[in-house]
């Protein structure tokens, strides 16, 4: 069941890299939302590779087609299923890796699952591809928490060694994250975005690639959405972030850092304002006890440098049994980091989304 | 269903600080487990409050009732319920508490949750004591990962400022793990431990708390474990260590670091080595597409400061609606570093448990 | 995971015959319910053994004591723990049917699924016992449907061959199931519930058993609650009612006589009543495309004869593996309808319960 | 999540009768299975419309296009997405129906329950035609059954008021299911068939419809499958044959028959014959304590005549709110008692299939 997805609505996600298709079902979405098909292309955009010289020239068509769930451009509240052809398939790179283990790719335990049957060709159903129909089904998510004046954006944290400036955690607004929703490659300050470049052009052009930190923003969710325990909300982002590929790391608020304070410091204190509760600073991003507090969610994606790379490793050829050496060639990310950005929005809006249904109910009020 | 867990096991999980009892359903355990009671009792005194002049002197009998699931020692496949009854209770500490909003706590967002409802005694279901149950369901699975020969330990990787030293993820073996869990506060420089408790120690005096990181192994986990995507083996390990209270941020291998890395360092290499399949490193932390590459799983745990401090702290009367001071009085905890590590690791084994399940079925074999 | 049920509200149920204790865990209950301990004994009662000379005269303290999720008479929103605890067991009554398959019962198949760990005694988790809990439960969402002014009735249909007469499915009021509610033997003629009691007597008499046919009624469901296909209302009832002991049919609306019918006559016309819409018969027993459309759901439950008698039957040892004889001693019921009677209706509650928080959220509106 | 079904294999359905296309997702198939696809389309076949004059003359392309989950012809272990086009729609025969509710059809409940928005043609995702992926699904299921000898088959039991002979539920072997299996309209007797499909002439010619019967047989299913109370056999196989519309009842074994028994009768004695414990009798259908006893599963399920007729019925239409007169013209099934059949097989593959997957793990064996 690794593929399947949610409380209140439930995904089922599908396909391989090099295979027919992939896609997504999503049951139970409410009935009656008009779907804003450009919103969605736009953030799918966002996601789609061969939109920028820092990453993969490859092209992928993400047109999705809707097979169910839509009638005259309103859900119906039936299983919407989203489907991806793959038309651009190049299958023959891939012949060579059958039997040699990519390191850091899933090749190896995907095999051992899987007793062999598993489709390698370009990770099969473990390719970062996958992400496109979450892209397609976040955005979905998006545009309803739109209508409740919610509202998702992110910056890249870091690229390698080189960090963005800090931000005050109890303080984001609605402009800053649609700024950061229109940058390709979203920071605050743009110096340090283009000391970010450079280091993915710099990993590129020697054949190696980089890791990056993102971090996202989720203002104006009301207090009192999650849960106890397992389903916490940090459980419940936690859980789908995860399943972006080439996430090793994420943490809400001052997350690692507070754990180098002491209480009196990151104790985030209450105060009124207009009659109001809020905190006076969000060491907590957001989240107590795993429930909304009203303050901004903040969280941070650690993501690793994409492990496609075109310099000589150290690997084993599983049908001999022997050491061997691989280079890795073709069109890859050398920096997956910004196309991993608006998928790790998408993955947060479908947390929200379950969330709010939970509280709410099926029929979807806004 | 905040309080439910699991895929091929099922946990339930009850109770409030302060009322009769808490406790734990785990449904669909294999039938013919001998539980060991001793063993179980050891880890659950692990977590125990009492133990240690770092933590609260407040004594609670953990003593678990086990009313259902055993017959003559063994499990018997039907779902096992364990209680501990709550005998050690001072309410009346708690009730000035009630309508003052405690920074960092749970209450203001499960006031808003229950619509008031929830017990607010010592933080009701949110209270860190329902970890006491979660506990005593995860030495069962520990319990039964050994048989496997899997094995799990952790030491405190860093108290406030201070931290432990490095160690070679690709190289942790069952003497280590042993030794750690036989120590109170366990760290891999004897040094560093003392630092560690004067750090705690300096806090308490303070009437402060300071946070810290656990880093966990886990070795002997075959390859093949876990599931793509939603239920990637990080998925599921991110999931239940979020729903220990004060954990803030979650990375598994190099983690954040490997954010700040070339793809050239990160790729764990394969080699052969007696005949099997290995990495050189283990920057992964054993974990590769979400699936076990039988490398030791390794992840680190961020805990925040514990939010009960005796200083002075600015928050909000929800009953005035009126700004006011607040200085939380009695036992508390100046660093719950050391007693939630226990946890972690329970949370940890309960997974493992549910994918062998789900891998191997529900014949029990060892 | 067999014992564990539900979408909105997630039921764990525990325990064995003669065990320490029984109980149910009810997750994500409404915060704020006032609950009516009289009622729910009052319900629990109905179920409860000794009650009647039709039934066994075996007494069971059925006492629930609540461990968690109420404070001050309301339900917090944190997981609601009922207990029963097991205080008058005869256990040697038993010991000699360890290893002596009582024919019917569940002794081969569970010792075959639980590798003989299985409790034997009494049936162990297999008992119907256990089904106390799941009233409790049921009780608890029979009081809070009906402040949805939604109410539940039942009437005993037949009694071995005796049956009751027939009833207009689409005029079914309050005040009707109220008197079925109050009475020991609810049926509609007075003179055919004597002739049944007369039947059960007979079958005790002669050490015999009987089974007997529930029918039940929900009325003021509005239209909308349920889901296509695998979780129709028909699905979802027929899910739980399926787990209570002795259960081997259900049917909804005609059921099995429709199937003897023609569209024609059992296509259920809709007219304009006071301007609500309503059918003018009932054959689909207020479910259509697993939906409910507002007419008053009914459906019958087929329960086969106690499978404890006290004739010899033939049957086999499993110790020695060979053909026996079995004759049960012991306080049983010759009829386990009547009891079984109010357990449906429990089941059924949950059902609907379940459907409201999923169609109103989780803020419980009365 | 109305249409997400499934513990250890998760179905995900989708698919409005005039839409694009309908489909499934079966996630956690196990890998390695080479798919037959000519027994597949040859189990399909046996569902879709067009095949027989006593079924609709519409003709509908079930050609499955399957999208993901298979390379080099075996499963790959991801999730297998199979996808059938629509081709043939069409929707002006529907347009009339928009406002006018049809008796007996999902139209009212779903119009409520989805706000107007669900896609009325054809009944939308309530439509019939949405079984032809679950036959997909269940036709992979009956597959791997067969590699472990266990066979599913049915006949129809009764038409209208024709009913079939009697069986021995306890001597059913495979002969005959293959037999049954091969048939265009199965049953014992060649002359009660031929009498049930002259009841479905005459009523076809009448323009009216008629209901029915199946008899379903699993054989070789080992003891110990299965789950006390929630998900019992009975539980599990109820809750997805309630999901094909238009059924309106289930009962094992001896089913409502059993209720006009005494336990001396129905209790079924086990013997020994040749080393295995058998029963003599079958009255519980294969299934005690909702776990398999290594019996003949058997169990009927009641299909309600079609309720699409061309007779003038009463009804309502919605957008006036006014009574109104309905015929309903165009291309139906007069009874779909002959295609429910192998989609009631096809449900009760899928449940063997999880439940073997549950015991056995995610390794097939065969």
């Amino acid at each position: 069941m690794g593929s399947t997805w949610g409380n209140r609505i439930k995904l089922s996600l599908f396909g391989e890299s090099h295979g027919e298709g992939i896609g997504i079902v999503i049951d139970s979405l409410p009935a009656g939302i008009e779907l804003d098909m450009n919103y969605i292309r736009q953030q799918m955009a966002r996601r789609a590779p061969g939109n920028s010289s820092l990453a993969t020239p490859r092209k992928e068509d993400d047109e999705v087609k809707i097979l169910s769930g839509i009638f005259e451009g309103k859900t119906t509240g039936a299983p919407l299923c989203g489907v991806i052809y793959n038309n651009n398939i190049r299958s023959k790179d891939y012949s060579i890796l059958k039997d040699t283990l990519r390191p850091s790719h899933s090749d190896y335990p995907a095999k051992v699952k899987y007793l062999g049957f598993n489709d390698y060709r370009g990770g099969g159903h473990f390719s970062g591809r996958i992400t496109a129909p979450l892209m397609f089904a976040g955005a979905i998510a998006m545009q309803m928490l739109q209508e409740k004046n919610i509202v998702i954006g992110s910056r890249i944290k870091s690229i390698h060694k080189t960090s963005d400036v800090r931000i005050d955690y109890s303080n984001i607004n609605e402009t800053l994250l649609k700024k950061l929703k229109e940058m390709a490659f979203p920071t605050l300050s743009e110096d340090i975005s283009n000391a970010m470049e450079d280091e993915i052009i710099y990993a590129k052009n020697s054949g190696d690639s980089v890791g990056g930190v993102v971090e996202t923003y989720i203002i104006n969710v009301p207090a009192g959405l999650g849960q106890p325990f397992f389903h916490s909300l940090e459980s419940q982002i936690a859980q789908i972030v995860f399943s972006i590929p080439a996430v090793k790391g994420i943490e809400f608020g001052e997350g690692f850092d507070i754990a180098m304070c002491k209480g009196s410091e990151t104790n985030d204190p209450y105060t009124l304002e207009n009659g109001k509760i809020i905190c006076t600073q969000n060491s907590n991003g957001g989240i107590l006890g795993g429930i909304s507090n009203s303050m901004p969610i903040v969280f941070r994606t650690a993501i690793k440098p994409t492990p496609s790379i075109s310099l000589q490793q150290d690997t084993v050829n599983i049908l001999d049994m022997k050491n061997t050496k691989l280079k890795i060639e073709g069109r890859h990310d050398p920096c997956i980091v910004p196309r991993a950005l608006p998928v790790i929005e998408a993955a947060a809006a479908l947390v929200l989304l379950d969330n709010i249904l939970e509280r709410e109910g099926e029929v979807w009020k806004n």
